[in-house]
């Protein structure tokens, strides 16, 4: 397997925007390709869970490469559900790894804002096990009940996944191109009113609307993709034994770690998956940041913020960056590539090695990828 | 580049199916599973076109590999419209190529005949680019634009078009997997009822169901995938300089000949896109196979006929097999294995080299795929 790099990263701010998603996917994709400082890549991979439902148009391979004026560059989509950045960040990668490209641009976003959310719940939901969302399971639901057996198995409590929300609205109110920027408090989020019991708004990431984007290369760039895992378990949560813990983050880590040939112990920062706040605590045990039953401490105790031991979402995450499905794990490691060149004004950290941890579905299809800085 | 081979293939009856689309990939996946004497691949590729809108269901890689019993297998899903199938493919060949995985299963398919004539065709024109979409414009009338420009400016007739039906039939006939599975004579094809002046129904495609698979490994087999290539156009058909002809045809031609260090001179079966039979025409010279401006003329003399000197949609094409969508580009791999392994029972011609030719959208997205006997 050759050595594949990151030689340019960019992306929108996220929010509710009024641009139609391939403006804001060009936005993003000409501003990674200028960082770059490269015209035409060899490959596009284009990331985006169902812009069929959320935007009417399809083929989205050939849209995007004839809206960026590169029609000839050929173009895929791949998905896998939420985390269909990733995703498509894997399929660019085995590119580079196997001779077949040496330049490619990755380019996920969504757009979803202008739609009723019960109407984008419901388009989100087709990730569910058919047979669950029969009996009208929404994610929020699911992440409900995930959280109500952590607290119930694990002693997670509603302090540590508020606690969450708090430091990575503090991230995000330094994030320019956050969804929020604005801190919030611990009793504002314990108050804010009850989605899926005991998940109250603030423990919920928003609807976003954004698109980021990387180029990678064969060429030596100031970021190397050390590792790339992909871990996957069965998309009905009936047939799982632990609900208080992502089989599919385990697997994804131990792929990733074991192809950069270190282990968890060089992370210096890290991007999770914060799409409820209960998940950035069960994440950071799943990848072997923080030890078994301890995240939530090391939450409380400060050691996740920006100035602490192991700063987590540095971007403000899920929670206060934004989540635009197909965008946000290329956002994850636009992030990490900003942090480990120094770039990530307002909210920068000493890293030379850092980990994004992305969920598809709910823990169907996750993915783990270390980047690692190459002075 | 590392060689990749196809130990198995498989593939469902295509046409009206009451089975669900996870249960027509499963009988596709396990009957290459079994040809390929696997009982786990490493990875899984899914293609399918638009399952959330077609079936309401999304998270496609997770609900098969879950489906299969194979939930810890990781899966992709990947897009490319009609040639999703071909796209999956090249992920999975990627994937082998740069050792990341040693055998993958690739499945594609479709279930559309539940639905409506026009809300398939809705949901189908989707890839057409957007703004031309927006007058109303449907993929049989860009294909009726483009046969009338090939009539006008390159001499196509009504006659080699729908001697194209009548070969495709005829094939169909001898295939026990067909959507259509009886001849039908040159008069019936060209008094059958108008689609898109000057497309009558027998020029077109019918509405399928069913699903295809092929396992793809490291380890020698008995069918190579010699050469693999994509190509691109613009999406927009307005900017294209030439409708008569697909630029995303020749590129991928020239790509695939490349990698296999060989020309069309080399291929002796071949499987070819006529959704629309004059695609089939176009395509044929769009990869060499037969010089510019002679296809409609060697179709009318039995050139590209079973007992001809290139036997061409020997499955009996889109026209006959049947189209579901993202499985048609895996169903013409399954069909040139068949005939490089003598296993083309009723069908089987000689040949030792088969090429592929998938469109997706109106030619925005294509591919050629160049298929070797070991022996």
């Amino acid at each position: 397997v050759n050595q594949v790099w990151i030689a340019g990263a960019g992306m929108t701010r996220f929010g509710r925007r009024d641009e139609t998603l391939p403006d804001l996917m060009a936005e993003a994709a000409l501003s990674a390709l200028a960082d770059a400082m490269i015209e035409q890549p060899d490959g596009l991979v284009v990331a985006a869970m169902n812009p069929e439902e959320f935007t009417g148009a399809g083929n989205y391979g050939s849209l995007i490469n004839t809206h960026l004026g590169l029609s000839h560059v050929p173009a895929l989509r791949v998905e896998t559900a939420t985390s269909s950045g990733v995703a498509a960040v894997y399929t660019a990668f085995a590119a580079i790894a196997s001779g077949l490209h040496k330049t490619v641009l990755v380019v996920g976003g969504e757009k979803m804002s202008h739609m009723a959310t019960p109407r984008v719940s419901e388009i989100i939901g087709r990730s569910i096990d058919p047979h669950e969302r029969s009996y009208g399971t929404t994610m929020p639901a699911l992440a409900g009940l995930i959280t109500r057996a952590a607290m119930h198995r694990r002693g997670l409590t509603l302090r540590e996944i508020s606690q969450v929300a708090v430091k990575n609205h503090a991230n995000g109110a330094r994030n320019h191109l956050a969804h929020f920027q604005e801190a919030v408090t611990l009793e504002a989020v314990m108050e804010s009113r009850l989605v899926a019991d005991p998940l109250r708004l603030f423990h919920c990431c928003p609807i976003s609307d954004g698109a980021a984007a990387i180029v990678m290369t064969a060429e030596p760039a100031e970021v190397r993709i050390a590792g790339i895992g992909q871990g996957t378990d069965t998309i009905a949560m009936r047939y799982r034994n632990d609900l208080t813990a992502f089989v599919a983050t385990q697997t994804a880590a131990q792929v990733a770690y074991r192809m950069a040939g270190f282990g968890p112990e060089r992370v210096e920062v890290a991007e999770i998956h914060d799409a409820f706040t209960p998940f950035e605590i069960i994440s950071l045990e799943d990848t072997g940041l923080i030890p078994p039953g301890k995240a939530g401490r090391a939450t409380l105790e400060g050691e996740t913020a920006l100035d602490g031991r192991l700063p987590i979402n540095t971007s403000g995450g899920l929670k206060a960056r934004g989540h635009p499905l197909a965008g946000t794990g290329i956002a994850q490691l636009v992030e990490l590539c900003w942090q480990l060149r120094g770039m990530a004004a307002g909210r920068q950290v000493q890293a030379r090695v850092g980990l994004a941890q992305s969920i598809g579905g709910l823990a169907t299809n996750n993915w783990v990828t270390l980047l690692e800085a190459r002075r």
